[in-house]
């Protein structure tokens, strides 16, 4: 087990209860009537990873002392609405391993996956309008509507070098900010908390994510697939320009730049990120990224102190270490 | 103009202001603040179909006496979703042009069409957490998870000839059917009405659902793509059996049975559709599926039997006209 497992088992200690109840509700939404759809959300049902989300909104609710019956399904919904967009995502990507498991587009075909994702995101929403507060509802549904403008104009910024680091951020921070900032504000609002408590939490999550993003980012350029659990140099493969390769473009002199840009586009080339770690140096550039994710964590921890000592928001401290240390 | 265009433009004078309305808040709902995502809600809003869906919600409101304010909202979240599908299908499909217009598939590309229904999908959603009642927004949620389960179905049932009738129309039912059932019945029930009446009318718009869908199944094997204004032969493409086309071939001895198959499997044919209409007479298939689409809006019609005499009663059977005569 690797320092950064460790800590993970560590930091769900104060809410293995309620991620044991999340897990049965997670599992009981995913049974269908059709054995084929089964068949599907049994296979999906094994990606199962970090589900970091989940965790902090538990362990949010549990360190504002706000803690409902229901936290475990807000968690669950947090976790269905994740996994919908990993399936996409998969589309999206031509991925073709994910946490060592065959991706949907892999195992079945892209049309399986679009229709399974749908479906995700319908039983996320479906089981919100479950509970006793519409909180969550209105919550998710402008999360995700973010989240996928977020995509959106990331694809349409594939290729694109001269971008600021501003806007790498602004896109990151909707596609994977977005959720991690309802999960926690959930956390501390459901079902009808404190706004600003939210707010703050909010941001907490917002920072965590955009962090966690960053890192992801790093793997895919550096990580190798065997340790990182899912296919990597997806980003390249893609036109996808993330932090550690724009600042290497900007670092870079005018011919290492034609290079770059040439790993990312001519045609014939079959191991994109290997021609790009050929042809420049990612070394600053990773590292480059690195700082900027663990500035972003500290600036989240920050927001922790005013809460009082428990064990759950010392296990919120532990999530900032564990997003920047884990290698998968 | 058609006879099918003016019994269109007659069925909804009794719900015109209503449309007007529902148009407008579909139009507000496609706003957003990325250039990118508004520049391609833009396109799809010329998507602009039928919208029978949303007809049905409002006129079965009025036909029922329970029409209120929120009916055009939920009429347009109803057509939210149904737009959502179309983007997704369009995907699926690989079709090239829908309604005239050059689907989000050809204009941009399939990863844009995927993030663009997914982001359709969270507007509805989002939009339906806004109304007094939730139960738009449970009936849609289910609506829209049955609506994928039946898609994955027949994704699964491709190529498969010796079907039963019944495994079609189930399947038809549950990707078509599921939304006219949920427009319907939410005209009648919304925002807390008669059970009894949304029941009957979630019937009613089944049995519409799926006589539009014998239709369209006909369409796309008969109808030529200047008339029915999209793609046309996608379903053979796609080596989905339909009933025509499963009519034609539970009718056909053993040597057309194969050409059948071939027309739909052999790798160097380029024109599918074109070799099936070659090698089998589509006639008599075509024939029993439009007459198994009569019976349905027959059915749809009894069902309309004890509603009082307005202008929204006779609009609604109208609507079972105009589904059977459609050309487009």
């Amino acid at each position: 087990m690797s320092s950064a497992d460790t800590r993970l088992a560590q930091l769900i200690e104060p809410i293995q209860d309620g991620l044991s109840e999340m897990r049965d509700v997670i599992a009981a939404n995913l049974v269908d009537g059709s054995p084929a759809v089964a068949d599907m959300t049994e296979h999906i049902g094994r990606f199962r990873g970090k589900q970091l989300r989940g965790t902090l909104t538990l362990l949010v609710a549990k360190a504002h002392d706000v803690y409902t019956d229901e936290h475990p399904t807000v968690a669950a919904i947090v976790e269905m609405i994740h996994l919908a967009t990993l399936v996409h995502d998969d589309v999206l990507d031509g991925a073709e391993v994910r946490r060592r498991v065959a991706c949907v587009n892999e195992r079945w075909d892209n049309q399986i996956a679009v229709l399974l994702g749908d479906y995700l995101y319908a039983r996320a929403f479906g089981l919100s309008t479950t509970l006793s507060s519409r909180l969550a509802s209105q919550v998710l549904a402008d999360t995700t509507r973010k989240l996928c403008a977020g995509e959106i104009d990331q694809s349409t910024l594939r290729y694109h070098f001269e971008m600021e680091q501003a806007e790498y951020e602004r896109i990151a921070a909707a596609k994977t900010g977005t959720l991690y900032a309802a999960a926690a504000s959930l956390g501390a609002q459901y079902p009808n908390g404190d706004e600003a408590a939210a707010a703050e939490m909010a941001s907490f999550g917002a920072e965590i994510g955009l962090g966690f993003q960053i890192i992801d980012d790093c793997l895919d350029v550096v990580g190798e697939e065997a340790i990182v659990g899912k296919s990597v140099g997806n980003d390249i493969e893609d036109g996808k320009v993330t932090l550690p390769i724009l600042r290497t473009y900007q670092l870079a002199d005018e011919a290492t730049r034609a290079a770059i840009r040439q790993a990312y586009t001519e045609p014939e080339i079959q191991d994109r990120r290997g021609r790009l770690r050929e042809v420049c140096d990612l070394g600053p550039g990773t590292e480059y990224a690195l700082e900027r994710a663990n500035a972003l964590v500290a600036c989240a921890m920050g927001r922790l102190a005013p809460l009082p000592s428990t064990p759950a928001k010392a296990a919120l401290e532990q999530v900032g270490e564990f997003v920047l240390e884990r290698k998968w």
